[in-house]
């Protein structure tokens, strides 16, 4: 095991690495930095969820003019653009309005603490989580039944229809639905615990 | 303590009350039937409030034609009434019906469940009592502000706005925020506890 040949740790153990260098930094500092790294991916992710919100749907919320834009700015374009698919946004129809203000103005800011929640381990994650994901279902119910009240007649294509209506909305119908399913379960799961200790304790 | 003299078990023990009965029922026959009794009632009032937003609200949300009625079917005399106090009822605004249409046929039936919920001190109780009034409070906001982005001008006269368009909707303003601040902190509460019982359990 000189020259040359390097011993190596993996297994099968007979596994030829010429040249091999062996780990430099300590596993501890490798995963570490590993974890650490993927939580700020997962946070930005997250914290940028929560900055789309606020800036792309808050733009719209307080820009009744948003499509009278000559200057190309981006989030006057995205609306522009996404109106193709539903023209009640150019419209100013109050329920899209109430809906994307509400989102902007109350759920922005409370993903951006669901992010803190989360990576602090605070008590409140959960419920909170929940609350922001109801909070989407409901004014993604509301989008659509609305819509479909007024005539469902807004998209400039069924291509359109399709894929900024139908498509670019199933996000806000799956990924809340997932996640609130999953703080219900977590906090029943609590509860239980709680009451049956509360019973233990009663009984002694 | 014999003859017209009948002891009695109150304090101060000099109090005079000639002809006294004591009690025929035991203490746990009185006290039972008397919990039993304040919990019907209590499940009662939930029940009807789930009722109510089935039938009052479901009776709305799937009858465009109800200003027509003649027959002076009480529903329809309801919201003939309410439309008083904002019209957008009679005129069929898509949000309002949404709003109404989501109470009736979701959160009707999830207040029924929620009765039989805290009932049985299922340990979903506070989790869907919770999504309720997130639920209550998010219809709130959608109908108040797409009432202001409308213009605000449905009530027919400042008697009828404050009494029925603020008056009457206050309750939906209070009622599910005291029971989603009572929710949020048990949740928080039991979350903690859970917490705290898993870090002693790896300490171990």
């Amino acid at each position: 095991m000189e020259g040359s040949v390097q011993e190596h740790p993996y297994v099968p153990r007979d596994l030829k690495l010429p040249g091999f260098v062996p780990c430099l930094l300590s596993q501890s500092n490798i995963v570490g930095v590993y974890g650490i790294s993927s939580l700020l991916v997962v946070s930005l992710i997250w914290l940028l969820s929560g900055l789309t919100h606020m800036i792309l749907e808050g733009y719209f919320a307080f820009s009744p003019e948003f499509y009278k834009d000559k200057t190309g700015f981006y989030l006057a374009e995205v609306w522009k653009e996404y109106s193709k698919g539903d023209s009640r946004y150019a419209a100013r129809d109050a329920g899209v309005v109430a809906v994307e203000g509400l989102t902007a103005v109350l759920e922005g800011p409370a993903c951006l603490l669901a992010v803190y929640a989360i990576a602090m381990g605070k008590s409140y994650s959960y419920i909170l989580q929940f609350a922001i994901s109801l909070g989407q279902l409901y004014g993604t119910a509301v989008y659509f039944i609305t819509s479909y009240l007024e005539g469902d007649n807004f998209a400039a294509s069924s291509y359109y229809y399709y894929a900024y209506y139908v498509g670019a909305n199933a996000s806000w119908v799956v990924i809340p639905t997932l996640i609130s399913i999953r703080c219900w379960k977590k906090i029943c799961a609590a509860v239980q615990v709680q009451v049956q200790g509360q019973k233990k304790t009663k009984v002694r």
